[in-house]
Formats: structure tokens, sequence, C-alpha cells
């Protein structure tokens, strides 16, 4: 099976070098073949850029055709003129493709506060338009990466009634990742058709139990966003109601967001080891959720992961300052299968096995709190030296 | 004039290699020559360490005679046990001393969830009780440091009436360092009598305005703790009541404090740069806080920072996403003197102008928000492959 967002029937992509970045894909056009149903969900960042006013406007409608994406500037903090900018990439692309301007999402990523150059936006998207294909699917993915070291592709297959349909994604992310839209940009479609209000629905709960939950710095992005186009491509797989042909999509949908959200959080920035930080026996779900972010964000808790040492403390330490009421003497902390602290103090255990557990893939690093019976989950990352060596130059 | 914990009148110190680290000053013993009005404040991490609880009750009495610290344990999550080795650690230094214990404050820094080395304590507490000295304070300064590359001392003079009196203080800290207690440890003493009321009011203010104001890392240490005290060993120097008197004694602590605040960020774990973060226009302090908080904790900005790259949509989309309800169109950057973005947009600058003011020292990085007269600010460091080696392996 094909991989990616053209692995369901439908769909066209393309991707063309225009000049924005030098020398590399910096554009990608995914188009379907006739209108598709569509939903997003957007960054809570408060510095908005303007393509995701423009598209948060645009799948207002429900519908959507196109999706036109650019590297290497984000055409965010770009005022007027950067929405202008933003409604032009849309209306180029809608004239190229044949289609009602609402029906283009737009999205940028790279560097905050620069303005896109609008002539090499113009000329690509429609030289993309020329080369749309159905197998185009891994260069798209190629053309949105920023400092991803490889591209993200995905694709789920499930049964609605007698057909075998598909999921596809595709996502780039690296760097200011962090809860609350953590995606950077994911692309989902499909060639089953389905009604709108689910598919909204599927795609909320999809991405908050994956690309919410995962975080490599801790800093929200201005871009971030999760679309999903449903094409109906496929014959005999509708889906209009609950039922299990929508449960089939849900954890369709489910799984490509999880496999996407792996990938990002593996490839984040100078990224050498990945973590599951899960907190058991909170009072709530929102309350074991926070505590699971602050051991995820502390960068004590990243740099030990980084050099593999079992520093079981630092979790606890992370644990007690998170704003979250809880009585210290009830909490438990296990690395791996080692239960390293209980009570909220040390407990006898084999140093070696603790240091063994720092190696697997993904750590896991548990903590119970003896609360309540809510749990929460977050995916993290190490803080290496190559974080430091990324980010202190990105612009230059 | 010395600095330091010894420069006021009516303290002696000692400094000895207990065998806690190997081969180093690892013990710091500061007594007054007679009971002291004293005052702490403590970390607000839920998790707190043996020492913190002792020193708590004991300065409950608001009197102190000795301080006894030392480095290479933490003596946090250590349970009943650690609990039991804090308290023998003050009986130990009251004995040694000849004062009641509840006399004595207690502070522990280095690895969390070990016990404490008892035996190895307790022979350098004698062996620092019999070596107590007028000018050790250098020796106190340089015991309690765990990764710190450099001691930290201060000393300021202030008049009360015709006499001219001394705060001295030193601290320690260099990772670990956030807000709501940033100090790690920080110890200050002055030769004036000071109402114990006024004492502890002038160390809450003097630390708001200091070290709960530096950000290293964002993480809340178990072992925070700021404490004063008051020899009253300057003829003529009492201060009971609000007046130019305390005004002066609070003015001279907070500027010890801030000295020492200085200092722990510029010592900070990989330090190589810092900053001051300033909120302008907020409605509330509370609410420019928390951005500058943000911000200064944004590990983006932080890498910026390292990089001396002026990438200013970092410190918008931090503001953006502090949690905070503002309009985003009002937010105006500055970068030292640079003008960078207004209307939550990039404005027309010099690149070379902001990239200079990115070598400033420290870096001033500013917004104003428009949305009311508040104002808040944080100093942090910035991100570097240093702070990665030292926290990668700080246990082995």
């Amino acid at each position: 099976m094909t991989t990616g967002v053209t692995a369901p029937l439908g769909f066209r992509a393309a991707a063309v070098a225009a000049g924005i970045k030098p020398d590399r894909l910096d554009l990608a056009l995914l188009v379907a073949d006739h209108p598709c149903a569509a939903a997003g969900v957007f960054t809570t960042n408060l510095v908005q850029a303007a393509p995701i006013l423009v598209s948060r406007e645009h799948l207002g409608g429900g519908r959507a055709r196109a999706v036109v994406v650019n590297a290497g500037c984000a055409n965010a903090a770009t005022g007027a003129a950067g929405l202008d900018d933003a409604r032009e990439m849309a209306a180029v692309a809608a004239l190229a493709v044949g289609c009602p301007v609402e029906e283009v999402v737009v999205a940028s990523t790279g560097v905050i506060g620069v303005r896109l150059p609008m002539e090499k936006v113009r000329a690509g998207i429609v030289e993309a338009a020329a080369r749309l294909e159905p197998g185009s699917g891994a260069d798209a993915a190629r053309a949105i990466m920023t400092t991803d070291t490889k591209p993200k592709e995905v694709a789920v297959e499930f049964r609605v009634g007698e057909a075998t349909a598909v999921v596809g994604g595709m996502a780039k992310g690296a760097g200011m990742i962090a809860p609350s839209m953590a995606t950077m940009l994911a692309f989902f479609t499909t060639d089953v058709a389905v009604e709108r209000s689910l598919l909204e629905r599927a795609l909320r709960e999809a991405v908050g139990e994956s690309l919410n939950r995962i975080t490599v710095d801790g800093d929200t992005s201005t871009n971030d966003c999760a679309v999903v186009l449903a094409s109906g491509a496929r014959p005999g797989a509708a889906i209009e109601r609950e039922g299990s042909a929508f449960d089939a999509f849900r954890r369709a949908l489910a799984e490509a967001a999880s496999q996407l959200a792996r990938m990002l959080v593996r490839d984040g920035e100078g990224v050498t080891r990945i973590a599951e930080v899960r907190v058991e026996g909170a009072r709530t779900a929102a309350e074991a959720d926070r505590i699971a972010r602050t051991v995820a964000e502390s960068p004590l808790v990243k740099t030990a992961l980084h050099g593999g040492d079992p520093n079981w403390g630092r979790v606890l330490a992370a644990v007690g300052r998170a704003g979250v009421p809880l009585n210290v003497g009830r909490v438990s902390v296990w690395i791996g299968d080692v239960h390293v602290a209980e009570g909220g103090a040390a407990r006898e255990y084999d140093e070696r096995v603790a240091a063994a557990a720092m190696q697997e893939d993904p750590v896991r690093l548990r903590v119970r709190l003896g609360e309540g019976d809510a749990t929460g989950w977050m995916w993290t990352s190490d803080l290496s030296h190559g974080y430091v060596d990324i980010n202190a130059h990105y612009r230059s």
C-alpha cells in the first residue's frame, strides 16, 4: 500500500522548489478531484499567523478542495499585509485548481515576522498545479519540512461495510512543539465520505489523544493546524451517522494521528531519546495531564533523559511544582518497571536495572499519586546539544 | 571592606571538607556570637526537603544562633529517616556551638533521594565548630557550591543614625533555578538589631524583587531557602519600628539580594549570556510577571539568546501562549533600543543594530502590551551546550 495524503482515492499532490528556501522543495499542493467535507483544528496561541486566520475562515464552510502549504516563511506577525498575502495565496491556488477561494486551505511554516516572497509563491503554485499526480504525496510531505530530518507520512486501512477505505496523512514539525496544538502542520485525507460534524468530532478526538500530547520544547507555534479532507471517492463507503463505520473511521484517524505524533517527537530537534510520561491516581484527568506536562517539559528531566541517568528525584521535584495540590507522602515513581520511589521517598532498587530502563524505547516514566482514579500522559524527548545548535542560529 | 556573611559584626564562620563530596569543601557553619533575630522564606515546591521542614519549624521562633549547610546531598525525598538526619544535623551543631537546637538553621543541597552520610556530617560539624573565625565567610561561600563555578558573596553598607552598618550575604545555585524561591540557598547577615516582624518583611520584599525573578531552567528546587540573621553587634544601631533606619536597612538588604541574584543567573549552568525581560502596559503586575516568565523560560528565546540571534518572533510567540488575554494588535517588542515589532507585526529596523543589541550585557528584551499600566520583569540566561552537559550526567 502506498502511504501519505495521496494513499486514499480522490487526491492528487505536487511539490515544487519555489525558491522560498534555497534549492529544495518548499511548496506543496494537495488537491481533491471534487470538493470534500473538511474540518480543522488550530493553534491556541493568541498570536495567530495569517494563514491560520484565512484557513479557519474558509473551513467554517465545512468544505475544501485544495490545501496549499509553504515552508521557509511562517507569514506570522506580518500584519494586514501578511493577511493579504495569505488571501492571495489561496486565490492563486483557487484559480489554478479551478475552485472557489473558500475551498482552499492555506498553511505556512518557517520564520516569524517576515513577509512571503509572493512572486515566488505565485509562480510555485501555478507550477505545482500543472504537475498534480496521484502518487506525489511523498513529495508533498518532503516539501513541508523545515528542521525535520525526514518526511512523516502515514496510511491506515479500515473497513466500511464491504469496502476497505484508507486514512492518509502527513505532518511536519520538529521544534516549537508543545501541547494545545502540538502538530505544527498535519494533513489527513480519507476516501470515505464523512458527514461534516462527525468529521470534525473525529479530528478533535484524534488530535487530543496524539498530537496534543507531545512536547519537544513547550513552545506553542503561531502556525499549528491539523486539517482533514474526506473525498468520498471510495465506492460504497459513506459515513452519515454514528455507528460501526464511524467507529472504524475514528479509530483509523486516531491511529494515523498517533503514528504521526510519534514520528514528530522522535524527529524533534536534536532528539536522541523519547519518553512516555504517565501519571495515574489523580483526582481529575486535567490534573493528571498538568503534572504529566510539567514532568515532560522539565529541562532537568529532559537532560537526565539525554544522559540516560535514572535521576527520579527530578521527576518527583517536577511533580511537586506542577501547581496541583497533592499529598507527597503518597507519591510513587517508576522508571520502566523499576519502582524507585514510594511514599514520596527513595526505595531500595537496583541502580543498574534502573539505568537499563533509561535505555528503553520509549523510556517509561510513571508517577502514581494516590489521590483518585484519573490518568494522563505525554510523550516527550530529551534535551540535547542538537536542540541548542539548531535553535541558536535558526535564522542565519 | 570584607564581603560575605562575616562582613557584619558578630558572626564567625568555618568550612570543612567533610567527605560528602570528594576532596573539596562541602560543609559550612555560620555562628553568631549571641542569639539573633532571624527570618526565612522557603521553596513553594510541594516536595520539600527534610532540612526545609526543620528550618521552617525552628525559625518559627524568630531566633537563630547558627546555620549549618552541606553540599553534595539534598536530603530530599528521604522520608522519616531523612527528617531524623536533618534533626540530628541541627542537634550536633547546637551541641558544638552551645545553643538550643531550635536556634539552628539547617540547609542541604545536592542530589535528591539519597541519605546523608551522617558519620561524615557529624565529624564535619564538630571540626567546623572548632575552626570558627570572623574572616571565614569566603570559605563558607565556597563550601555551599554545587555546580556553581564561583562563590557568590556580597556586602552592602547602610547608615543607621550615626552608625554605618552592614548587610552581608552569600548564595549558591546554578540549576533548578526558577521563580517562587529561585534562590537555591541564600544567607544574609546584618549587624544591626532588627525587630523580628520587620526583619521578615524586609526579607520577603528583597527576595520578591531579586531572587524570585531569576530563571535558569524553570525548575523549582525542593531545597530553596533564604535566611537572614540580625546580630545587633553594631553599637548604636537597632531598628525597632518603621522609619528611615528601617528603610535604609530594607534598601541595603534588597541591594544585597539583587547583587546575589545577578551573580546566580550569570553563573547559571552553562550560561554565556543573560537577559532582562521587561513587560509593560499589562492590566496587573501578576499578568505582566506571567508573560515575562513565559518569555524568560522559553527554550526558543533562550537558544536565540545563546546564538545572539534577534529572533523577536519567538518573543512574540511566547507572549501569545502565556495564558494572559490580550489584544495582539497592540503589542510592541524592543530588543535593546531597537523597536522591532509594533501592532503585533514586524517593523522596519536595521538588522545589524538589532544583532548588536543581542551582544549587550544584559540583553534587554522589552514587550509593551497596551492593556494597562502594570509592569513585570525577569532575569534569564541563555540555553547552551554547557547546560546539557552539566545536567545529562549530574549524578555520575
